[in-house]
């Protein structure tokens, strides 16, 4: 969270929302990371087919973060760069990013709208 | 929650963010309850009248779970569905369900863009 | 909080959701207050550039609270002036207010779908 704060900031768009939230994504994390633990054991595929049936197919919610960042329609590929370069650990479950077009602003301190709030 | 989450999982929708969050619909759920129970136990319904006007208009925020869910564009009514048969009470409060446009989605993970991120 | 509700409730406007949330703006406030305070004192303006230099650019994110609400287009700037009207501080962090256009609504209690779900 700090490391995505800091790199939001460095590119010139500090300002963001953060919420704590429950997700799950396709879920078979905990299946890969056990199919492989057993492999490197060197047990027989099919008793590891035998055991992988136990293994429950809805995994937990885990607790993760969800950051919400407005921003003007030329800083969109910045924004999601930076976020995707802040929170890439080249496994599994480091999340979306999901765009959706705002249709105005305002600032609740200003009374003014429009893209200058977004500055 | 979790029989959303089977339910969601079953329907071949797997992903999706849940926050706690406080809410209120239209709020006439308290009256409607008050004026059941006083009917009820046969009070005259002038009476049922002057009681009423003395319950606060504005319910409290009740705890609430919101779930967000980004799927592509043919599973949108697969996904209305799901969610509405697995929270349907048949009683007011059983909560909205509202639609929004995603323009693009991303896998941090991977980089990827685009439909294959959700699937 | 309250005031929001109560606000919003006689606007014609009850249903909406809250959520706890962390965020923050373009954070230059902590910076002004310190700049004020340091010239009320009449101390020398070179020196207070000095000053202003050693405290941290990045300021540490502040709980707010985030609240979404639903409305029919004809009730939109009344939900944007009521919000606005009943948050403004007058100061800075008093916060943004974001449109999102959305496609549908449905009441899971009813499942009716469209306008009449937002009533």
């Amino acid at each position: 969270m700090s490391d995505t704060k800091r790199a939001l900031a460095e590119a010139g768009l500090p300002s963001f929302t953060a919420m704590q939230v429950l997700g799950r994504g396709k879920g078979h994390g905990d299946l890969e990371k056990i199919r492989a633990a057993l492999q490197q054991r060197h047990i027989d595929p099919d008793h590891v087919k035998d055991v992988i049936e136990f293994v429950p197919e809805e995994p937990r919610l885990k607790s993760k973060r969800m950051i919400t960042l407005v921003v003007s329609d030329d800083k969109k590929e910045l924004a999601v760069e930076t976020i995707m370069k802040a929170n890439q650990t080249g496994k599994s479950g480091d999340g979306k990013i999901f765009i959706i077009h705002a249709l105005g602003s305002y600032s609740v301190h200003t009374g003014e709208s429009g893209n200058i709030t977004l500055d």
